[in-house]
């Protein structure tokens, strides 16, 4: 089963900087999407939302060094996948491993969010390092799928 | 086995512009390394060179369509990989999907090759449409593996 990895490295010596990016709402908002809501605890959901569409994710794992989502609303082709994020402090950086799995067929669908997960995960880099992020409706077009 | 995919969209009724950015050394180094060599033609090599080192790829195919190259040189887990990339025209949109493929695991290397080839994927649409890539060493940082 083919899963979307990322990989990025924010130059903090603070490791509460990501993992408040990924555990709150506001912080959530900063980066991936301004139109977050719900509750970060484990149990509770997640609602993201683009001009597109959006995703509703149940928190399934909380903790300082891995943040689990299941993905219970949004397209279909992303129902019943799984994010993790892991994260680790290497000295000066947060080493931030990302894996979007349970995808069932490497579909176009799927290119399109690889690409476009590893663009918000610069714009998570950019928050925690400059306290900016590009949000959505912010966020950086890759493609004509893209929708302000 | 794993593969990573990514999806971009260059906006430009020209599909001649991202084939030349593909098919020829000037082209590639606009947009991948500036330190590119050899030949694009079928069963030629192409060798791209960057500060931490480097790959070989012999080039497979070469169509309007599509491009292939298989990995000859470069570090263990990239040597017998392939990457391809198929291109069509939709109206105003070259559209871009690209696949690397034949990654033996899932390492932590592959997650940030991921998010680096979506980083140069960003930097191809870019030559196309303005004339300007970010070419190593002028490519963004993703993490502390980037080297300058």
């Amino acid at each position: 089963m083919p899963d979307i990895l990322h990989r990025i490295g924010v130059r903090t010596p603070d490791p509460s900087k990501v993992h408040e990016a990924l555990s709150t709402v506001d912080g959530l908002a900063a980066w991936w999407t301004e139109d977050t809501k719900g509750s970060t605890e484990v149990g509770g959901t997640l609602e993201f939302r683009f001009a597109a569409g959006g995703f509703d994710m149940e928190v399934v794992e909380s903790a300082p060094s891995r943040i689990s989502w299941n993905v219970v609303g949004g397209p279909d082709e992303w129902i019943g996948t799984n994010i993790h994020w892991d994260l680790r402090q290497d000295g000066d950086w947060t080493v931030v491993l990302f894996k979007h799995e349970g995808w069932r067929e490497p579909v176009e669908f799927m290119h399109h969010c690889s690409t476009k997960w590893g663009s918000y995960l610069m714009s998570l880099k950019s928050l925690a390092e400059t306290g900016t992020g590009a949000a959505h409706p912010h966020d950086v077009r890759i493609d004509d799928w893209d929708q302000a």
